[in-house]
C-alpha cells in the first residue's frame, strides 16, 4: 500500500497512511481486489453516509458491491457498548473471519465506533476509513484513536488501533450543510492556532462554502495533523497539542446532550472551550491580548453562543474531572503561547475553569445584546 | 523493569516479562512503589482469589492494602460484556485515571477479563497478572490474549495486549482442588506434545499433587509457551501451535455450558480436543498409530469422559465455524507429526470432524464400561 500516482499524495500519521487526491478512490479500489476477498466485507456507515455517499464509493469501487452495508443511527448516541454488542454478534452471525475488512464511510463517530468494533472482533480485523465530514477527514479518522461513551462519558472506552489506510476523498463534502462543515473548521482552526499560524490566518480568510479553496486547506489541516501524531502516536506528550479547546470543549459538549437546548456538534463545543482556553492562556500571562481578542472574536463570530448559568458549572466541572486528559487529579491543560504556539500540561484548579466559564457567558450574553437582531 | 535478584528469573513473551521464582512478589512490591500511586490501584479477582489469594498478596505488597478490591463471580459467564461495563463505570466513579493500575488476581478469567478492560478504559491503563491458577500461571495470563465472552461465542471480543508483568507465585497453588491443578496440567502437556517430548514425559510421570516437584514443571511450561509467543506475538503463524486440541476444545466447553451436564473447565475440554486432533493427525497421515495410542490412553486415563451424542455434532460443528481460528469457510487445524512436533493449518471438512466426534464418543463408552465401577 505504499506506491502512489501523481495523483495520490501519501501522509503517513503513527502507525498507517492518509491519502489525499483526487484518485484516492480508484487506489482503495485497486488495493481491495487483492486483498480483501468481497464476502468478507463490510461497509459501516450511518444512514446518511450509507443514502448520500456509498452509492458514489460504489462507483468507484465496484469491488464492494456484494459487501454487505452495516447501518447505525447518526450522531453520537450510536457509539455505544449495546450498538458494538449488536454488530459484533451480527458480525459473527455472517461468518466473519480475521481476513474480513470494514470500511468506515462516515464522520467521527463512525470511525470511533467502527475502529473500535474492527480492534476488538476477534482480537482484531482489518479496517479502512473514509472520511465523509469534514471533521473526518482533518481529524478523527486519522491518528487510531477509537473510542465508545460509557457511564455517561464521552470516549471512556476504546484503544489506540490503526486503520490500513485513510483515503480522504474531498467531493463527499458537497453532502455536507453549513453547520456541519463549520464543524470541521472548528478542528482545522485549532491545528492552525496550536502548531501554523499561515494555516490559522489561510483557514480564517478562506470562503468556507468553496470546495475548491477548501481543499488546499484541508491538505495543510491532514499534514498537521499527521505530524503531531507522528511525533506522539499514543498522546504521551506532545500529541497532547490537539487537546487545545478540548477540555472544557468535551465538559461543554457532553453538558449540551444532558439538557433541554440542541446538542452541541463537537466542533461548536471545541470552538467554545476554545475561546475559554484561549482566555485562559491570557490569563496565565502565555498568550498576549491582542491575540487572544483576535481568536476570540473570530470564534463568536463563526459558531453560535452557548447559553448556560453559573449553577451548570459544577456540573461542567464534573463532567471535566473524568476526563482522560487529566492526571494526579489536578485539570491539565494545553494553552497557547501564541498563533501557531501550544504548551501542554499546564496545571489549573477549578477556580480558574470557573472563570473562564463566567467570560464565556458574558461574552455570550454581550455577543447577543450587540449581533443579534433577535436579542 | 529488567532488573532481576538470583531468586527471581526473566523470561519474555513478546512485548511483556514472565518472572520466575521464590522473590516474585517482593520484586512487584518493590517496583508498585515508585510507579503505581496506591489510590489508582485496584485488584482485580474472583470472590475466591480475592479471600484465598490477597490476604497473601498483601503481606508481600503492603502497598495494595489501600487499594480497592473489584470483585466478580468466578467462572466464564463473568467473562462478559455487562460485567465489562458495569467496571468501566466503576472505574469512572472512581476517578481512576490514565496512569492507574489494574492487578488481575485469578486464573484465566480474570486476566482475559481484566487485561481487555484495561486495555480499553480511557483507551489503556496499565496491568500486571498475578496468576492464581495452574492454567492462568502456565498459559492464560502470559502472551497479552484478552478475551470477552459475547453473542455465545467464547473470546468473540477482546484486543493483545501487554500486560506489564507476569508475576507467577507458584504458592498459591495450595489454594486449588485436584479439579483446577489438572485443569492447567492439560495446557502442561498440550505444550510438550507441540514442542517438547522432554516435557510432555516430565509431566506425564509427575505426581501432580505435589507442588515442589511440580515447581521446575511450570518454569518449562513457561518457557515453552514464552518461546512460542516470542516467535509470533500475534497469531499470524507459529502461535497457531498453541490451538492445538483447542478447535474442537473450545466447541467442547462451549457445548457443555449450554447442555444439562455441569459444564467442562477450559483444560477438560482441551483434554477432550487433544484426543480428537490426535486422532485426526494419526488419521491423516501425520501422527504414528504408537503415539497416538500412547497419548489416548494417557488423556482418557487423566480426565473424566463427556458423554454427548450423535445429534450433538451439528451444533458443535456450529460453534466450530465461528471460531477465531478459521479462515475461508473451512477449518484449520494444529495437527501433531509426533509427539513434540506440530503442525499448523491444516485443512479439514466438517465430515473428518464428525468422524473425530464419533471416535471420542465410541472411546468414552468403552472406557466407562472397562474402569468405571459406577458402569
Amino acid at each position: 500500500m505504499t506506491t502512489t500516482g501523481k495523483d495520490v499524495e501519501e501522509l503517513w500519521a503513527g502507525g498507517h497512511p492518509v491519502y489525499l487526491g483526487a484518485h484516492v478512490l480508484p487506489m482503495l479500489a485497486r488495493w481491495m481486489e487483492f486483498e480483501a476477498p468481497p464476502e468478507q466485507c463490510y461497509v459501516l456507515g450511518d444512514s446518511t453516509t450509507l443514502r448520500q455517499c456509498l452509492p458514489e464509493l460504489l462507483t468507484y469501487v465496484p469491488h464492494l458491491q456484494h459487501a454487505e452495508p452495516i447501518e447505525v443511527a447518526p450522531g453520537e448516541p450510536s457509539k455505544s457498548i449495546e450498538v458494538c454488542t449488536a454488530i459484533w454478534g451480527h458480525l459473527s452471525d455472517r461468518e466473519a473471519e480475521r481476513g474480513a475488512l470494514v470500511v468506515n464511510l462516515g464522520g467521527g463517530v463512525v470511525s470511533d465506533l467502527g475502529g473500535f468494533i474492527a480492534g476488538t472482533y476477534k482480537r482484531g480485523i482489518r479496517h479502512v476509513n473514509v472520511p465523509t465530514s469534514l471533521m473526518g477527514m482533518v481529524d478523527a479518522s486519522i491518528g487510531g484513536k477509537t473510542g465508545i461513551d460509557a457511564a455517561g462519558i464521552k470516549n471512556l472506552v476504546g484503544l489506540f488501533r490503526d486503520p490500513l489506510g485513510v483515503y480522504v476523498h474531498v467531493p463527499f463534502l458537497r453532502t455536507l450543510g453549513k453547520r456541519e462543515l463549520l464543524n470541521g473548521v472548528a478542528e482545522m482552526i485549532k491545528h492552525g492556532l496550536v502548531r501554523s499560524a499561515d494555516h490559522y490566518h489561510a483557514v480564517r480568510e478562506a470562503p468556507l462554502h468553496d470546495i475548491g479553496v477548501l481543499a488546499p486547506l484541508i491538505h495543510d489541516s491532514v499534514a498537521i495533523k499527521c505530524a503531531v501524531v507522528n511525533d506522539d502516536p499514543h498522546e504521551q506528550s506532545a500529541r497532547k497539542l490537539l487537546n487545545f479547546g478540548h477540555t472544557i470543549g468535551h465538559a461543554m459538549e457532553a453538558h449540551s446532550w444532558e439538557g433541554q437546548q440542541r446538542g452541541l456538534l463537537h466542533g461548536e463545543a471545541v470552538a467554545i472551550g476554545m475561546i475559554c482556553e484561549a482566555w485562559l492562556s491570557w490569563r496565565q500571562g502565555l498568550l498576549d491580548r491582542g491575540s487572544f481578542d483576535q481568536i476570540e472574536a473570530h470564534l463568536i463570530g463563526l459558531f453560535k453562543g452557548y447559553a448556560f448559568n453559573n449553577d451548570d458549572h459544577h456540573r461542567m466541572l464534573e463532567l471535566m474531572r473524568n476526563d482522560k486528559k487529566n492526571a494526579e487529579g489536578g485539570f491539565r491543560f494545553t494553552l497557547l503561547r501564541g498563533i501557531g504556539d501550544a504548551v501542554v500540561n499546564v496545571p489549573l484548579n477549578a477556580a480558574q475553569v470557573g472563570e473562564a466559564l463566567d467570560h464565556y457567558r458574558l461574552l455570550v450574553r454581550h455577543h447577543a445584546a450587540h449581533h443579534d437582531p433577535e436579542a
